[in-house]
């Protein structure tokens, strides 16, 4: 009558930690040749100037992971993780098995799990938390000096488990399988040394029967209106990629910021349809700005109503997170719904929207933009925060190049 | 600093509870035109001798729902709900709006979220579990005679709150966002009557690179080799649907057993290939059985190897699951996997399969088979199952027929 499973041992207890770290050193010896094999044309490059993930068009399924580094891993332990997981995130990326073991007398290489799901344009995303930077692991030297978590705000209810951590994963793809086991692929890669410490899997969908063809979140509105396109190089150069830091491996690289945001969608739908336009200051069925007609018009935040109101309200969501309520700061928006079940608290869903956004400055661009909406912004009392991360996200990679060494 | 949102009336008491129902009878006097729309050419048809969702093709989502009966409801309540559960059903499968007021100052019919997505294939199928017959509602006379939970079995771990309920709605669909918003629009239809319990996501996915397209589940092996076809009539009618019964709504029905099934993925991540294909009695690349060489060869259980040892072992899982092994009987299984983020108190995945299995006897087909896989199955070890219901799926219904007259 027990809850957990017969066996007991860990991976790491049954091969010993300098077997963990003998596979990856041997996984990574044989690397280079069969990564530079062709990849399905479908697949998103992983090596490049920046890391894929970032200004990349979101996947349909997202698994977003954070790790801490055991306490008594050592430095040569997480590189040579570190150098796994690069060699890893490179196969998987491009719908190729992973290297390993061939006898059949060894646990396989892979989960089998994704197994002629080919590479599901996967985009494998690596960030890194204060948290990673330690004395034991002697780089401390290295923090990026923006990144920190970021303070408190009134009505936070971050799980701390959920919030912080000291490396993150982003896996996105096309299929909920694939996005999952790139992060099991990862977690069993880091056994005993980089420990799976939370897990959230996100999705989305582009409608197909109507235009425009974006998202809506699970308020019912289109998701990133607005947001900052993928392939605007001097937009993603200016707000998004760090163009010099100390040090250098954030050089191409941004800060991500996730935020699991559930939403009170019980009491969002017994607001009338009048209220909730008001609230996000946008048609729920075009995306229009209550200024105007179509989706992509933009906000006159001054357009005032036959009775001299401003058409787009005071407390509007779009007035508050805009450009012009923010600054003139931007961020780049990669949202994802979740759906965990039901609160057994209050009996409610337990959903809402796993928030991620990459800029320069996590706290000038998002923090102080997240301060405003808390205090100004009327979609806020829909909205519970529970969980909070800030990540550096490293520069991409060069072939023959790993995270290992770039970190450590 | 509070977790809670700030807005704190629930739906039902902003309206009052006869308001919901009105809202309901409203909805379904105005259904039948709309409804008799042409739906999407890709919809599955809500209306038929069987409920769909059963001998259908798993999509490659799941959102499972259970619900109690409030104490207070009454069986108007109920009936009014249920009425309009089978009209946003019937509108939800079709990829049609749901109806509902017109006017922008009253909450919107439909939550939004899935404006757009068209039909996505959804399959909305309802059962009912022992606890909907009750003297409140007077319909103790109506429980079917099999319908009972099964018994506790030795390293049974289940949730309680994940366990049972009063009835259940399995959503599949081939988007997450459809088959989640499905269950939101009935809830928030249910609010204060039929009250939502437990939700579980699930997922699959069909290979797209490699023959044979059948998923594979998270032991990275295929999901359903030697199922029930769903087109497989003969076989359907022998051990799926019930073919006499009192009460008469069950008859073209089945019983549905849902099991959430935790796998140990950090240890099965530890055991040779040739072990975990000795535990399954399958080859794990091809899926055909060790006695054979090909995915449909069928499993020659007294086969030997040059040592005079069972090629299937004794303790394989296809041995004991088998139709052979199982005194002839056979289950129609519809199994999607489950990520569920981290056990906190392990630190391992919190993920495996979310088992769902149709037969006519739910304690003779699944739960004597469960009791040999238990005491008998190698991969048991590997399994927690962490939840257990059994419902009762009524047949399908006519054009003009509703759940609620159906069942109350």
């Amino acid at each position: 009558m027990s809850g957990t499973p017969g066996p007991r041992l860990s991976r790491r207890q049954l091969l010993g930690s300098s077997a963990v770290a003998s596979l990856g050193a041997v996984t990574a010896a044989v690397t280079p040749p069969a990564v530079a094999d062709a990849a399905e044309p479908s697949a998103i490059a992983f090596y490049g100037r920046h890391q894929a993930g970032v200004a990349t068009a979101p996947q349909d399924h997202l698994s977003f992971a954070t790790f801490d580094v055991s306490s008594d891993a050592s430095r040569s332990d997480v590189r040579a993780v570190l150098q796994t997981w690069t060699d890893v995130a490179a196969r998987l990326t491009r719908g190729q098995p992973l290297a390993g073991p061939t006898k059949t007398t060894y646990p396989p290489a892979d989960s089998g799990e994704a197994t002629g799901l080919g590479s599901a344009r996967l985009t494998i995303t690596l960030g890194v938390g204060p948290e990673f930077f330690t004395s034991r692991l002697g780089n401390l030297a290295d923090r990026p000096a923006l990144l920190a978590q970021l303070p408190a705000y009134d009505g936070d209810a971050l799980d701390p488990i959920r919030s912080g951590g000291a490396l993150c994963i982003q896996a996105c793809a096309d299929n909920a399988q694939s996005a999952f086991s790139a992060i099991h692929e990862l977690a069993q890669a880091g056994l005993g040394i980089i420990e799976l410490r939370a897990l959230q899997a996100g999705f989305t969908k582009n409608p197909t029967t109507t235009d425009p063809r974006m998202a809506r979140d699970l308020l019912g509105f289109h998701r990133t209106t607005n947001n900052i396109g993928w392939t605007d190089v001097p937009t993603l150069d200016r707000y998004v990629w760090v163009a010099s830091s100390s040090p250098g491996w954030l050089r191409g690289g941004t800060y991500l910021v996730a935020r699991r945001i559930r939403i009170a969608l019980e009491q969002w739908g017994a607001v009338s349809l009048d209220e909730q336009q008001s609230i996000i200051g946008r048609y729920r069925a075009s995306g229009a700005p209550l200024s105007g007609h179509r989706l992509h018009d933009p906000a006159d935040l001054k357009a005032t109503g036959p009775q001299g109101n401003l058409l787009i309200p005071p407390g509007a969501h779009i007035r508050v997170a805009g450009i012009d309520g923010n600054a003139g700061q931007r961020i780049l928006r990669r949202g994802y719904s979740f759906s965990d079940g039901v609160d057994s608290s209050t009996g409610e869903l337990d959903a809402g929207t796993f928030f991620i956004a990459f800029q320069r400055d996590p706290q000038r661009q998002f923090g102080e933009m997240l301060g405003r909406l808390i205090s100004g912004d009327a979609l806020h009392r829909y909205l519970v925060h529970t969980s909070s991360g800030v990540f550096a996200v490293p520069r991409g990679l060069a072939q023959g190049e790993h995270w290992g060494s770039l970190l450590l």
